[in-house]
């Protein structure tokens, strides 16, 4: 297996030429994007091996795969039916940092919580007495999850979030007018916090082999995440998952995953492994461009398509 | 199995009166909105048994189901890559018939092939030199999935659907003023004829089952579609194939399916099996109201949900 | 007045370069460009003069302009009350045949009269029995405004617009599909034909100066359309007139007018003049780049400007 | 004329009841929504009489009629070309708070200057180093206009729109998120200040008077606005200046005017007169439901309407 990922980051490091960094950000823009590396932990194996190759261990700011920790926290600290009172659940077919997605269609709520509307709602929804409270304990829950003590937020990536972060504002207070939320400011320091995560591909496969292992940690065989909450957070992973490009993913690769601007995928096989992936170099969907190509060369040579 | 199906047949019905029959054409509004039934293909008996309930084998318009094995026939006619350079495959956001799906996202071509506007593409993507070939071959191979001679044109629906088929004429007009489609009336035609077929819950599981199998017949042991055309098809049903109910579906339910306004729904479980649903009375999305209930009990019955 | 006429039209021959002529149906692309002309009929002489320079005789398509007379005789033939219950009289912010209009701002009707699908239910309202007898009657009221015998059918214009006029059909198809018109092919038919009436600008200046003059004839002192009628068509030209240039044309020209991509302008000036301009080279909206600027200096060199 | 104005006073008393006080603020809500007046400030008169009736000097919210004196400054301040850089003129066929006019027409800056997102950009244009600033210049320049000393900020009516001003909030955040403001705390509070002027119909009367005078004060005979502002103004008034009643407005009234959901509309008659109507019961549009009414009697009986 070992040789298998070190082939494919090999083979696949030729197309992140097709991409860019994220540049929304400064903080984002000066990553290294020619980075590339992969990380599995293998439910197959009895003794549930970790896999890796190239920057596996390399540090990245999770960005919107910290929507997937926020969903699973709000689900367990009310429950999946409060949570979906207060958001849909529909693919949206709108660009992720859109306004339009409850306008137009004329929604009371956003359409799903992986879009940034509905991720701010989702961050609303988790237990805490204010912005600082709620941090700590997504970290405490992001450390539980990764087996990682290290897990913390980069400093410079949250306050280049917070000073850059107006569309987020405008969605926030959209929403506010509407209701849907309260404390905006305390909300969105919380939201920008939250995608500031430092992680690796280690730390996102291990959180993957949680989900697909049905919530129960496979190292310690400690119950971490309800099962039903797992199977609701993979199903949404597949119609949402990878913004505009969710439906062409679960065509060409059929693995429930969550990407991130800052370059990692985070992809969950039910009952087979977690799989983590970073590489910084994004295509025109704000996906990993090489990450992609890595999941879709696993996916076949493995036989991991859910759909198959 | 039969006792299992029997009582969640009769425990659903009492879902029927939260719905109502499609009224949009005359053909459909007569149709007895009581009936409910369920068939299923089982592949996980070594003789492949075939289990049902209630209305199993009341004739209905398979309306947008067609879409399934339209697409099927599409992609075989020629490939899937071809295919997906005339659509998309995206979730659209938007309600199942509306003209806005291409214009406001800017995209050159509808967004998947289960919109209306995407299975006209579709209908005019398969082989045949004008629409009573084309309609020969959907039904000779829609026979040959069912293992059904009677499969025919409901001559009624079909010409209800013709008659007042307005706004899938608008759409086929913008696609070939975009060069999307030519000869509108001929693919109309077909199109039209393609939705009018009649089926059963049992013809439906029987889609279903081959689809389970990776294209294989439980059967006949014959390879009818190919295992990559089955893989796409069922992703593609998972992220669109309830309109706009589909990611609440894929939420609570978890099983590749695709519904259709004559009140049936074809569902697959990969390498399980097959299952058809008949229940005319709709919900608000145009769904089987008692059918996606029955849907849902058989999937925590059975343990089906394949994000679980 | 000549001589400022030839002026004008001197001056802004240079702007032609700054266009192109429509280029969606071949029979207008196959225009010259170069051409520019200008008419007024001048209502402050006693005598009612006509003034003209440049290929203020040459004929031209009337396309969209043709709206407003459409819309005359569609409030004569019933009332203006009538008409818009059918039609709204809102500027839309979209472009003019976008089907946008209506859905997305879930309207029972087209926003106003001057769009193309607003356009085409104006038609729909005109008095005659079929195609022929609607168009007989347009062209005898076109020839009463236009003092002039030889108004007619443009037949390979005529033959262009309905060979491609697929945009329009599904326009049509949608509003069928609503309720709100009947007999498509028929309501097109007589549309296409009355968008392709040859037409001159001083055939324009002569319409508007009859609008100028309240509905009298300056020529004959008969009344040929009903005071309030002119009014409702010359508030509408100013917020509808000109596509989505409508609101800059009003600050920055302030005269009610319609253009059309045949290059033709129809403006009139209340109680003052008539205006007709013609110059087929079309700036990015769909309205004579020369043109505009030929109305923008007679407005100030004249001092024309309704809001002044 | 104060014998007409009487009359048409007691007349549309009637239409009151079609309508209601705004509520989206409580200071607003409290408004007796009986009370109905008007005044007119008439330049026909060689010494320019001030005629009034009903409820004519009672004291109102400003609210959107500001837009107009906040466009006449910031064009006053810079030039119409500069404003004209940064919003346009068109219509925008949207709801007045609405965030889609920018991002579905895909435009670069708001639509016009009299939508809430324009307006806010028009307040950012106003010279002043803060809110305070431009506050007071924005105070001064409007008792001049009005030739009223007590024009001020209704201080709860200011608290109330700033509390509950998210919806602004979020339009402010998007623009800035797109470049267009920078600062969007200080220039929501000078803008909710802006909104917050009293006034009264006969200062509104005195408003259009000028506007009507070609920016000369019919009273002192000093050039208040440049001419070539005032003919912008009027025109954006006919086009924009009802929200998405405009056309309608035009079509049935034919007079510039400006409304406010104080209950306020400002009207100007080139060359004739300024009117100021006040009746705080509005109607679905968010206009003066009877104020409309006595504007379109007014222009019947006096004969006002710009497109006779």
């Amino acid at each position: 297996m070992f040789d298998l990922l070190n082939k494919i980051v090999n083979e696949n490091k030729k197309y992140i030429k097709n991409g860019h960094v994220a540049t929304y950000i400064p903080a984002l823009a000066e990553v290294d994007e020619n980075q590339l590396g992969v990380a599995i932990v293998d439910l197959r194996d009895c003794n549930c091996k970790e896999y890796f190759a190239g920057d596996y261990n390399k540090s990245f700011a999770i960005e919107s795969t910290s929507k997937v920790i926020a969903l699973i926290m709000a689900m367990m600290d009310n429950s999946p039916q409060y949570v979906f009172r207060k958001i849909g659940v529909e693919p949206s077919g709108f660009a992720f940092n859109s306004i339009l997605n409850m306008k137009i269609n004329n929604k009371p709520y956003p359409s799903n919580p992986f879009i940034n509307a509905g991720a701010i709602i989702v961050n609303s929804l988790i237990m805490g007495k204010n912005s600082n409270e709620k941090t700590n304990r997504i970290l405490e829950f992001t450390r539980k999850l990764t087996n990682n003590p290290n897990i913390h937020v980069i400093e410079d990536i949250y306050l280049s979030e917070k000073r850059t972060g107006d569309i987020n504002r405008s969605l926030a207070y959209y929403m506010k007018g509407h209701g849907l939320i309260d404390n905006v400011e305390d909300v969105l320091d919380c939201y920008f916090r939250q995608c500031s995560i430092s992680v690796t591909a280690i730390d996102l496969a291990r959180i993957g082999a949680i989900l697909a292992n049905k919530g129960v940690s496979p190292f310690t065989g400690e119950m971490i995440i309800p099962r039903d909450i797992c199977t609701i957070v993979k199903s949404i992973m597949v119609t949402c998952g990878l913004y505009d490009e969710s439906g062409d993913f679960a065509v060409h690769i059929g693995i429930p995953a969550k990407s991130g601007v800052g370059g990692g995928i985070l992809a969950t096989v039910p009952n087979k492994m977690g799989i983590g992936v970073f590489g910084p170099s994004l295509d025109a969907m704000g996906n990993s461009v090489a990450g992609v190509k890595i999941l879709q060369q696993l996916s076949n040579e493995l036989v991991l398509d859910i759909f198959d």
